[in-house]
Order: C-alpha cells, then structure tokens, then sequence
C-alpha cells in the first residue's frame, strides 16, 4: 500500500486543471474531521466538479493502487474522514445537485455533497421532507450520511439513514459503477442499499442517491420536562413508551449539558433541572390533539417538577437549538471534549447513567450525558485540557470503558457515530472472528485492492500511519477554533 | 456441480438415525413449492432436529461440494425453494422453538421454522407482536420470510421483514457460523441483516433469529369500500394518502377476486362492485377516534358506491378473510393459476390495470387483480388450464409481459414472492452487468462453492436440470389437491 511513486502527474493529466491540490495549505485543511484529536496529512486533495471526475479519480487509484478517503464536509466524530499519509481525499461538497424532486412518488435524487437540510428545504413546497437529522444536519452532506447510516433526534421513530435510502448508484473501489436498490421500498434480492448504508467509505462512493421523502407533520407538541434526578427522566422515558405513545424524539440532557446549552442559546431550560427530557409528538392536528392528552396525563404522573410546552413554532425552535447547540456548547466548558456515542437496552438507561457517574468520578474527568433516551444511543461528552499531558489518553481510557460497559450490557459500541479510526479495536467486542472475516470478504467484493478507506473500521495493519495527536495546526496559527 | 457420486453414506453417519430421507415418498413430497407448475426431485431429504444437525448437514455439503435447498413450509410463489436434482433438501421445520420473548425490549428470539403467526401468538400475553404479516401466516415460516423479504398487506406501513429482523446468527454455506445484527436497532458497519434478508437461500442458513416486537394496536378502524372502477378505487388510495393518513393497510381487489372470495368465505363484500378497497387505521383509541373522521371526509369525497365500516372484531376477521383468502378462492374459477406480483409507482396504478386488462384480452386468458394498493405491489392472478396443450406457456408469457410493463414503468419485477426460479431471467431487465457481477461476488462470500440454492435469483447456467412441467403426481394420484 506504500505508494511513494504514486504517479500523481497521470492523475493530473486525468482531470481538468484545478482539481488536485497538493500544496500545504490543502493538506492541512483536510488534515481531520470532527474527531480533531486524530490527524493525518493526505498526499494531495481532489475536489471533482461532476460525476465523471470522481470516476476517474477512483479508476486511478485502482490502477496505482493508491488508497482514498471520500469525504462530504468532515463531521465525522469518529475519524471516519481521516485522510490515509500515502492517500488521496476526495472531496464530493461541489457535487451538491439536487437532480429533482418527484411529488407524486414522495422521492428526491441527489448527489453526495448535498447537505442534508438542503433536501428537506427542496422538498417543501411539496410539503415533503426528508426525516434523517442529525444535529450536524445543516453542514453534513447525505454521502456522510449514508457512510455512517446517521441517525438524529427523529430516528426515534422514523429510522435511520438506510430506512429512507431506496437507491443509488455507486462507483466500487475498482471504478466500476453499479446500481444497488431499486425505484420502490420493496427489494429484489439481497438489500444492497442497507450494506452501504454504514459502509463506512469502505466500499466506494455514492454518485447519485434515491432518498424517502415524507409528507411534513402538519402539527408539532413539543414538551421539555425539568427532572431532579437523570433516574426520574429515564423513568419517565419509559412510562411514555409503555403507554403505546411512539413520539416523532425523547431526548434527555443532563445538568452540566443544559447549563452549557442555556449559556450558549438561551433557550429557556429549567433551572436547577438535573435533567431536562425533550418529548415531541408530530403528526395531523386532530391525532395529536388526541395523543397530547394521552401524554400529558403520562408525564403528569412522573416525578416532573416543571413542564413546558412549545406554544408556537418559536418555542418549538428555542427548545430544540438547546438540544441541537449542545455539543459545540460544552465546548465552553472545558477546552478539549469527546464525544462519545454508544447504545444499552433502553430499560437500563438509568443504571447506565449511574454507571457513568462513577466512571467519572474515578477518573477524574467530567461527563456530560446528552442522549437519544427513546433508543438508549448515549452520548457522553467527556471533557479534558490536552494542554495537560496525559489527559488525551486519559479521557479515551474512559471512553473505552463506557464502550465495554454498554457491550456488557447487551448493547453496541456506536449508535450512529460509526466505528471509523476512533473505535476500530473495539470491533472484536462486538462481533467474533468468523464475522469479522466474512466482513473482509464482503468488503472485498467492492473493494479488493483495500483503497478505499483503509485502516477504518477493522482492527489490524492496514492503517499506514494514521495517528497523530495535538492541537489542530490551523487552530494553533489561531485560523479556526472548535467554539 | 454434477455428484451422482456424492458419498450420502458419510451424511447418514454424521447425523442421528431417521434423519435423513432418500426414497420416493420424501423426494416426491418436496419436489415442489407454491409454485407447482416447476418440480424437480432432490437426491435425498435432511429434517434437522437441532441447530447443531443442519450445521453438520452444510459443512458436509461443503466438504462435498454438494448442493443444498434449505426450505420452511414451501409457500414460496416464484419457486425460490424447488430442490436442486443432484442436491439435498434441508427441511427447518423442527427448528420451530420460539427461544424467549423479551416484553421489556421487544424482541423475541425463534429458530427458522417458527411459523410466522405462532410469534405473534406467543408476544400476545404481554400486548405485542410480530407485524409482518404475509397472507401464508398461518403457514409460513420466518425463515423462508427472511429468504424473501416477506411483506404482507400492513408492510404499507411497518415495511418488510428486513425492518424486522435485527440480529441473527447464520451458518453460511461454507458451514461457518456468523453473527449478523446485533441486539439494537442501531447497526455497526455494514447491515448485515438487510443483505441477508432477501438473499433467497443463496447465503446459508438463519439458525437463530432476533425479532423486533411492536406493541398491539389498541383498537382498528376497518373499513371495505365498493367502487363502480378500478381506476375510482386506486384515486382513492391517493386521496388517503395525499391526505397525510398512513392506514396499517390498503388492499384491493377486482371483481373476479371478489368473486371469488365471496364464494369461498362469504366475507360480505359489496355486489356488483367493479373493485372492493380495504383501509384499516389502527393505533390508540384517541388517536383512532381522530383520524378515523379525516378518513371518512376522504372516502365520502371519492366515487364509492358502499362503505362498510367494521363494527367489531368479527366484522373485521370476515373483511380479511376475504382478503387473504383471494389466492386459493380464485382456484376455485380456475383449474390452474399463476400469481404474479409486480410493483409500479403508486400514482400510476390506474394505467397499469388498464393496461393489464389490454394484455388479458390479447392473450385470452383471464387475470383476477389482488394488491397491496398503498404500495403499488400488484398481484395478478393469470387463469388457465394446464390440461390444454400450451396454455401454461401462453400464461408465462403473459406474466412475463406484465412484469417487463412493470420495469417500463419505472417499478420493479417482484414486490414480495421473489425471484426464485420463475423470475430469474428476468433480473437482467432491473439490473445492469456489473451490478449483477457484484451481486455474484457478494454471493461467494458466503457461499465460493455456490452450493447454496443453486440456479435461483440469477440467470445462467448454474441451474442442474431444473424444470420439469405437469400435474404434481400426488395430485395425478388423488392425494393431494389444490382447492
């Protein structure tokens, strides 16, 4: 996979002028994603204009043998972007057509550099969106997406990425271009669509993507719930789930997320709330009328000690930027964070969060818990100062251990956020040799040469010298910065 | 792939006595499936009594490189289980232990040969159940509704098996065991689960399946409809849809099914209806009583001539029964009939039924229409009788006419039944070469010897001397009949 000869003046001569940059400047700014405590200088950028320059790109690195990381806009929270050393990175942010919008079959098809919230904005003089929303949904690109089958506050009850993916067409690692799903939900054959969908880049890239479109609610009742204890919120979870309730999101912040996402948004919060919990119903105004009864009557029986409903859509809005704000707000807690992202058995929400705590406390580092509490996905921020030395490994010594903790729990190491660099030896807690193996060989049927994406996902040898710790070098030169 | 002389000594050695079968009795009964105009006798017949026999059936078969067909009940409608003339039959039926049900998570745990309704039958003490709902329910199995992706007439809006199935243990036709899924909803790398289901035998064998359990609706609203057209009943279902009401289900049928299923269960559906329409919203009681009145404004302002709305449970069991009963009702009209199943585009039913009364009338043979109306999957029923010389080729041909009118249409060749072996040549019409070439490679990486179900889904040469046509001969002898 070493590759110092890489004819990069043939890969030139492929494309129009313009479209591979190898400088510096270049270099460092694809050097990492959202997961900046990992970084990596990749050969040299490609930023196609149209479909046939990703083709050729890809058909080059087969033929040299040289890997490459596709990439949207980098938000990846578990190094899922992370340029390879001897690799390109292709960049698909100016393949952002929306090709068209089909009403009457509630279908919209686009190109990978879309941006997720771009396609519920096309859709909606139709009075259609599309239903996947990450928090990152206004930068993240739906080739991201479907590379880490994103989830989001509404998955909930609408599913993730691959639920609302019907069809694509795909370039594999060796150029070749193939059609997975079809023009319906129902499937002929093996789901091809639902194996990319959480591929990981490993498998090639998307070009063009059939995605689900649905008829917008026509009302919200949205509620924020102050609890005085995370157990209280947790129980209250479940309560509204066993009364046969399946709201559009459930999602709870504990306290030191809710101080951080009031300093940054103002968004109303409970004060002295040690847990606040998000319910939302959507639906036609007449059933959520009926339904909102039904859950009012639910959380009046929990141990509540404020309740607030959204009376317009500016409420509404407030109380999800809370939410939606809360990463890049505990980002002003503490100079560094991970954020971390597992699943547990919903009922054991409660004994998790306790867990947690203790965790914390041993390890001397503060946790921050806001989660998708319907699914039981958790995502811990653990906050550290890399200025420290030694706090870096620290805060992923913790992390591991709440990743093995959920594993013992009957539960996973990610919900949404992917495997990527950031967790691939965690992977054998999860699945035994002979699956891993037959992932090899299914990942070969796309990707033989292994070039696309090496080193993610799979514990092992593949990964040509990926890590490299500290501080961002656009962020020490003061050119960005993580708040 | 010829074994006239595979060693069957050694197979009866690994296994306990009486497991396996090789005189005619067993090989005629197993010669066929739901789709009875295609037989073909197997070498011999395994009925496993435990997980750990059909393993050692495989690796044996792998060993020796002979082919093997894994089958539940036989309900298959596109062949999908025939046997393979130099192959065993794996018969999973004794693998019908429903493991646990877990009421806190909503999973039930089953071996393949659980019969579908016998899942729900067992979730029903803690007020859930299994919601994919095949009309064969009472019959088939979740293994064979794993193989084909099984739908049913409330896939509309729970989606097919796939959406259903989150974890299983496999032992893939290399004889090696994997895990595929996990024990959340949530999915790590690439789904597995969505590539096996719909893999129509070609990867192995499911040994242990993880079901997704929903809670019991509280209460339906169901409701049958009479229309004067066809076209009037499929604007209906546009009308409830464009509505932003998403039923459980909407079927429909067409006279010569209504029919017939008034003779065989006199289900009450209206006299002289061109098309009857079925819609059942189901969910709690508030939320019922809600859309259950947008639902009646919908309908009142559609062309209907009588609607009946189902006053009780007894009411709404004869309205289904109808419905699921249309298959075998229709044997009644006719000595011999094919069930096609094709998707369209929603919006463009109308036009397809049209058009497949044109085809009917050019071909002379008659055609009952049955459909998953809410999802454009058509199930036409082409009537004819074998006992005249070439009609069963007059009926394939116009099966395949309908379903290449299907692809034109921007649809797909099979909604639910499969390709199997019915379909198979024409699976180059949905996907171009390369696609079916990694379909090919993602095969072998379950199966390099390609022993598993071989010469179904792909055309090619790979399938050993397959057809055979005729009365099945226990028919021919009395014993069995198709009424």
């Amino acid at each position: 996979m070493n590759t110092p000869t890489a004819d990069l003046q043939s890969l030139c001569h492929r494309l129009p002028p313009g479209r591979f940059h190898a400088d510096a400047a270049y270099q460092a700014a694809f050097e990492s994603d959202g997961l900046t405590a990992f970084r990596q200088r990749p050969l040299g950028v490609v930023i196609p204009e149209c479909e046939q320059e990703v083709i050729e790109v890809i058909r080059w690195c087969y033929e040299q043998s040289v890997p490459f990381v596709a990439r949207g806009s980098g938000t990846s929270l578990s190094g899922g972007s992370m340029p390879v050393a001897d690799g390109i990175v292709i960049s698909l942010n100016r393949l952002n057509k929306i090709i068209h919008v089909d009403p009457d079959n509630r279908i919209a098809v686009v190109q990978p550099g879309v941006i997720n919230l771009h396609v519920s904005a096309a859709a909606a003089r139709h009075g259609l969106y599309y239903a996947p929303d990450p928090s990152s949904q206004k930068i993240c690109t739906i080739g991201g997406n479907i590379a880490f089958n994103s989830g989001g506050a509404h998955c909930l009850k609408y599913g993730m990425t691959s639920n609302h993916v019907i069809g694509m067409r795909v370039v594999t690692a060796t150029g070749e271009i193939v059609n997975l799903g079809g023009p319906t939900l129902e499937s002929i054959g093996p789901d091809g669509t639902g194996l990319f969908c959480g591929s990981e880049g490993l498998f090639g890239v998307a070009l063009e993507i059939t995605l689900r479109l649905l008829p917008k609610p026509e009302c919200f009742h949205t509620v924020l719930v102050g609890y005085r204890s995370l157990r209280a919120a947790g129980d209250a979870v479940s309560a509204v789930i066993d009364s046969g309730l399946l709201p559009g999101a459930m999602e709870i912040m504990e306290s030191l997320a809710i101080q951080a996402a009031e300093a940054a948004t103002a968004c109303g919060y409970p004060d002295g709330a040690a847990a606040v919990l998000i319910v939302e119903l959507e639906g036609p105004r007449e059933k959520i009328a009926a339904e909102q009864q039904q859950l009012d009557a639910v959380i009046a029986a929990t141990d509540a000690f404020e309740t607030v409903v959204a009376a317009d859509d500016q409420q509404r809005a407030a109380i999800w930027a809370g939410r939606k704000s809360a990463f890049s707000a505990v980002g002003k807690l503490s100079p560094d964070f991970l954020v971390q992202d597992g699943v547990v058995p919903r009922k054991r929400l409660g004994e998790a969060l306790e867990r947690i705590e203790k965790l914390s406390l041993a390890s001397g580092l503060r946790v921050a818990n806001v989660f998708h509490a319907g699914d039981g996905n958790l995502h811990p921020l653990i906050l550290f100062d890399d200025s420290i030395a030694g706090q870096l490994q620290q805060a992923e010594a913790l992390a591991g251990k709440i990743l093995m903790m959920c594993v013992e729990m009957g539960g996973s190491i990610t919900g949404e956020h992917g495997v990527g660099i950031e967790k691939r030896d965690y992977l054998p807690e999860m699945y035994d040799v002979s699956t891993i193996e037959l992932m090899h060989r299914l990942r070969a049927a796309f990707d033989p040469k292994t070039i696309a994406n090496p080193g993610k996902m799979f514990p092992g040898a593949d990964a040509p010298a990926l890590l490299t710790h500290g501080l961002h070098p656009l962020e020490k030169a003061g050119v960005i910065s993580r708040e």
